[in-house]
């Protein structure tokens, strides 16, 4: 028996999220269907943590156990013939027999990309969010400087009625990246609020658009009010780049992957 | 009363073809549609052609008549407006009045796009034709040559049981553009056969793999037996680039669209 750690790209356009659920075709179960076709026995992954419906991952990162007698080189080819379209294992190697792809996640990074098209993309819909406005770059970095570093991001988290866990979180780093009409945002903390980076996306496109202004932002940090920050954009413009173990650091060039329109990865 | 002419990019994935029919969803139907909830009053268009389920458009050009009091651009901003997800309007103009998009057209240019990436893509699979192999890109060159000008290409069309019509076309250019893993093809000609760019792409990556050799290419293209040639290459590879209407030359360099990862179009 050993443990192996994957790297795991999908289009979550094309299932209902990460977790598997009864009812609804998931990745996870996507490739715990693939293990168990290639193993003829049940196998349970577990993924770094959870992305919503139609969200997607450039390099999710799950582990699992397996007595198979295939390489890993052998294993990943072989899974990957047993998976269908939208989901593919990038990279898979066997790791130390307690390493946990959730509990021992130091960090993740997120991307969230914005086309600022005259017209709706025609083609890939479903991997931006389409924003048909000049936006005010400068205006965008200041608001996302104001996010970096430890605070309490309660007003960029969803509304809870009752508070029960910390909703303090250590944003290490937040920038745009910008290619003609695309707005790519790139950020890495030491964990996410339900919704954060997508309720962050929002507020900065609001910041662009010249709805809200960096001082809004900084108001709303303090204030904790949901009310006071912009809207949640849309799950399919949102990335998880790759759940981080310690081993890199922010700041490497995100370069674009193939297939993701002018979207970056490292 | 006044004719316009429209340039129109679409994601065939989400089409039963071009041309409208009873009961599936074409894109003629979903652009005629939108007129029709804009005017109050059913409009039919003309296509310079059909392309199948699956074929993509970047620059299909169409025209109708129209006796909105809308100018050009806001006639387009109002068109795409009613327009769904998939299908824009990227141009549109009044044009001389006996303007036929079909009729007039003297010249289609195609694009087709093959991905070798080690893995299938797990974004946008329905926009490449995935083929995990090297591909020998002088022979794939020496092989379009061959293509070039005008010859009977039986060989690459499809296979009636009765030859009615000429099968002789001119192809003015053929070219192979390669940036990483992917390999575009792009064919200009007066006219195609159906499926004949398909057949032709095709053919050239069973060249590339090597289970053709150029000879075989001239060899098929003489005895113009549609057996001696390689498959038809799935439609989600392929793309209408643009007609031509005498106004432009091939030659000018193809710039990648968004949206469209590693293609090219004009």
């Amino acid at each position: 028996m050993r443990t192996v750690r994957a790297e795991i790209a999908y289009d979550g356009s094309r299932f209902f999220g990460w977790q598997r659920q009864d009812g609804f075709h998931s990745v996870q179960a996507a490739v715990e269907n693939g293990l168990a076709a290639l193993h003829d026995q049940v196998v349970l992954i577990h993924g770094s943590g959870r992305t919503d419906t139609g969200v997607h991952a450039l390099r999710q990162v799950a582990h699992w156990q397996t007595d198979t007698r295939l390489d890993d080189g052998r294993l990943r080819l072989a899974l990957n013939a047993h998976l269908e379209d939208g989901v593919v294992v990038r990279r898979l190697e066997t790791c130390r027999p307690d390493f946990h792809a959730r509990f021992d996640a130091r960090a993740k990074r997120y991307l969230y990309v914005v086309s600022t098209a005259l017209f709706r993309p025609p083609f890939g819909a479903q991997y931006v969010h389409w924003v048909p406005r000049a936006l005010d770059l400068t205006n965008m970095r200041a608001a996302a400087n104001v996010l970096v570093g430890e605070h309490d991001f309660a007003a960029f988290g969803n509304t809870p009625t009752v508070r029960r866990a910390s909703t303090v979180r250590n944003v290490h780093g937040i920038r745009w990246i910008v290619r003609r009409e695309r707005f790519a945002l790139v950020v890495q903390g030491n964990g996410f609020l339900y919704n954060m980076v997508r309720n962050i996306a929002g507020t900065l496109i609001d910041v662009g658009i010249g709805k809200l202004t960096v001082d809004d932002v900084r108001g709303a940090l303090l204030s904790g009010r949901r009310e006071e920050t912009g809207m949640c954009a849309p799950a399919g413009g949102l990335y998880l780049l790759r759940a981080l173990y310690g081993e890199r650091l922010f700041g490497g060039r995100d370069r674009g992957p193939h297939g993701v329109p002018g979207t970056f990865q490292d």
